[in-house]
């Protein structure tokens, strides 16, 4: 027991500032904490588990910002300002040095959008870290999945399969003519965004009134992106289609030269471990959302189009969370529908 | 990732009503809720790893069960209404019959206490559940770990000992005499107690004014109550510490049988998994409190007293959450100091 309440005070107290006034963080029971008049709070959870969602060999600091990342990410999409969050972390034995990693990786994040640690849980067993991460919305102004409407246009933040060529990097799946085409600085960003995603929390607090709808992708943008149409076309009642121009999506210069060697789209459309932003984004707000996201310094690209739902025959079948329904997106190259050999559309978490 | 979203529609999303207007639940990148105005939130996460905190062969209903008790617990130690919660499940994989178990446990505590499941995280791993539960108390009426005071009563909900004792049960270490001398009804009572506990939060929610401090026995008597002296101790800047009657410990028949043939008091003193209050009163709101638990069915016994810290020599040292203090608790029987064989005070997580 001791031990237990040594590890929460060495390395885990240290992350709990900073509090409200009469709110209360680790060391009793619960955290007892104050949401600002007139918002709703909004939670969120997501669970990292060794060997499943990151490799064996990554390092307690990715782990640490990873496992509170992919959560901000999330409140990100809801529109939400980030509040506070709690930490259950599942350990098969106390490493020191591993657990000061770790939390250093925690703080380092948590300090850039300043937000303490208000409790958690430790236990024993094999390594897992479940986040619940909590912020809040003025009433009634999340943004959810289900507001898209025909007209509005796709957007996403940031580039896409940055993480998932990451991944290819860490576990060295690349080629030798592939990796020796890629520069230093180009697989070292690679790796950042694999391992230490940023949540576009600052541009998700600014979606409110401007964005229709708003999902993050971390299980490939089109699995994310047909969450959105499915969601809104039930929502209203009325099937929602979309076209999504491969020329338009916003890729690095690594993944140009991964495509170029491999012509292999999976990564940008369906590699997960993204954590950016897509979009629902009515005309109109076009100029303003493009204002606020150039002066936060996040790339926005419009990378499609929602319509009204018409026979077609060129669709990619993106599973739905909501129903079995199938959201229907036409892939667009030189302005002509393109069929991808690669039907994957998301991760699979069993 | 169909198969993840085929377990929560079916199994998960019964369990997710009532939702307040304007809420959202299950669905989308996050639940927005809404907490009473004038209400601080309290949060508390406690996680089950199977083989630690339940052994392999516990059904699932009890498991689902237990995972939502024991955060309801901590809630209701803080005096907290529950709220809401949510749930990052890890699974080796998808076992429907188990998981409609699970669902059927969850659901069975979730009604009784009116509380929806808002969210949270499925993902392949070993058998973890970790919940996040929430509730709110008025602004400023939290009952913490700090507050009790020299000349406060201590006492506790319930029996001790049982969850113990039903423990001893399922992993078959009673011996033959014994587990003979135990009727079935015995037996069943405390087999529940150990895989169904009933978390105290009616009586949680009328401690702010009559109880000075308040921790739920999950650790055992003597380290969770260890908590409550050490952290009012500190928090008044002035030693407390206790007298406890071994003869007033609230024990069930089946327990003073164990005892009567083992002499052994660890299960009560410090086996853990009680999921009951644990409180410290000032003895003028002794007659109210007492009134409150009658009129709510629930058992509540004055087992000691808090005093201010004198030189004491029969003591056992109960560690303490928030430093490295030792809490000073007197164990008497017969008026007279009793030194326990047994020096074990608490569950050791790690």
């Amino acid at each position: 027991m001791s031990q237990e309440f040594d590890l929460i005070d060495v390395y885990f107290k240290p992350l709990s500032q900073p509090l409200g006034l009469g709110d209360l963080g680790i060391g009793d029971d619960g955290a007892v904490l104050t949401v600002p008049a007139h918002n709703q709070l909004v939670v969120v959870t997501d669970t990292l588990v060794a060997g499943v969602h990151f490799a064996e060999f990554a390092s307690g600091y990715d782990i640490g910002w990873k496992s509170l990342a992919v959560n901000l990410s999330d409140l990100a999409a809801m529109g939400a300002k980030a509040g506070f969050y709690s930490l259950a972390l599942t350990l098969p034995h106390v490493d020191q040095a591993w657990l000061s990693e770790f939390a250093l990786g925690l703080k380092a994040l948590a300090h850039n959008h300043n937000i303490p640690l208000i409790g958690g849980d430790t236990t024993k067993g094999p390594l897992t870290i479940t986040v619940t991460a909590q912020g809040w919305v003025p009433n009634g102004q999340a943004v959810l999945r289900s507001g898209a409407q025909a007209g509005d246009l796709v957007c996403v933040t940031g580039v896409l399969g940055e993480g998932a060529l990451g991944l290819k990097l860490a576990l060295q799946t690349l080629n030798k003519t592939l990796l020796a085409a890629l520069s230093q600085s180009e697989q070292t960003a690679a790796l950042a965004a694999l391992n230490r995603p940023q949540p576009q929390l600052a541009l998700g607090a600014n979606l409110h009134g401007l964005a229709s709808a708003a999902i993050d992708v971390s299980d490939g943008l089109l699995a994310d992106f047909g969450h959105i149409l499915n969601a809104s076309s039930k929502a209203q009642n009325s099937a929602l289609e979309a076209s999504i121009n491969l020329d338009q999506l916003p890729i690095s210069s690594a993944m140009q030269t991964y495509i170029a060697h491999t012509n292999d789209w999976s990564l940008v459309l369906s590699g997960g471990d993204d954590y950016q932003l897509c979009l629902s984004v009515p005309p109109q707000h076009w100029d303003e959302i493009t204002a606020k996201a150039q002066a936060l310094g996040v790339r926005l690209t419009v990378i499609g189009k929602i319509n009204q739902a018409t026979k077609t025959t060129q669709t990619i079948k993106a599973e739905d969370a909501q129903s079995t329904q199938s959201a229907k997106i036409t892939m667009l190259k030189d302005q002509k529908p393109y069929e991808l050999t690669d039907k994957k559309t998301g991760f699979s978490h069993f």
